[in-house]
């Protein structure tokens, strides 16, 4: 069995924020030269998502109105959390869109339908944060 | 190590159904002949779900009826995505559901507890769809 | 490849309450001798969760209003499934807090960023239920 190791980064300029990174996982399934196995893909902070959806400006819309409705930001002080933090609704809203997805990989590539594309979903951002990519197989 | 790798495919006759699909995926956990590892199972759009709960047509109402409330399919121009599409809602009714199950493998069979089924979950059928089942170990 | 296998027993005092187990699963690690690969960590009933988050009082006390807002367990008589049973609210709030996390092995331990505790969410306690903790890898 093989195995291999990334970290990703992303600091994004809006607090809340979907970036697809479906390439870079793409990049390290050819860098590990693994053909069969799984990939894990997971946030490595609390606060932010990977999630698979579809890469639709409205959609995503859609989203943010969503996790903004059932898990609003405002007013901070509605949440125990917050005191010296205010981000008790990004907690919230990871919980809902998930930490990490787990990926087939046949022949070599990621075995997607075919609008799959894997999301980092950033609920607390403008800062470094760390996204872990993991796969094993042969 | 082992791997083997089914697709699964649904027509539902409603916009939203949900169809316990164990015994498919205990068939292929006999056919992969791995005797421990995992199976990974997922939905190939972005429009459905695999999760894992209890077979109860009650329940089953109660989701549906849950998933209403919070993401109403209608009226259709609440959202964003919806111009020539009107699947907003099976879209992120799939991100609270789940894309996917990874369940264990044990003395070749499901290592389940006694209630867990697992199903497809669709929020936008009446059309061809796919549910991927990998399975790796040994 | 190798494998490890146990299951964790839970028994709360209360209907529902959040167990942080980050230390169960990183026994098991070291039990199993694998370097690399994966844990899966998955809750056997259908009425808890396996989630990774914070371990922060405020914070368990804001999902718990979370999960009581939008998935109320009272009335019970709101719910199809809630005959003979009472729970039905717990079988969702298990669904939007999710079965199951699969965490990354690297060196021999847990593979996780600064703040990330792996939970078991109990949403239907006051009785016996259990966790399966499943690694694979060498």
């Amino acid at each position: 069995m093989k195995s291999h190791r990334k970290e990703l980064w992303f600091n994004t300029n809006q607090r809340r924020e979907f970036i697809n990174i479906t390439k870079f996982i793409e990049q390290e399934i050819i860098l590990s030269k693994i053909k069969e196995g799984f990939v894990l893909v997971n946030a490595m902070h609390i606060t932010a998502s990977v999630f698979i959806n579809d890469d639709e400006t409205g959609l995503h819309q859609d989203f943010e109105k969503f996790l903004e409705k059932v898990a609003p930001e405002k007013p901070h002080s509605q949440y125990k959390h917050n005191g010296y933090e205010d981000n008790a609704d990004a907690h919230i809203k990871r919980q809902l869109f998930g930490r990490e997805v787990v990926c087939a990989i046949t022949n070599g590539k990621l075995d997607f339908g075919p609008w799959e594309q894997i999301f980092y979903g950033e609920f607390d951002g403008l800062r470094n944060k760390r996204v872990l990519v993991k796969i094993i197989g042969e």
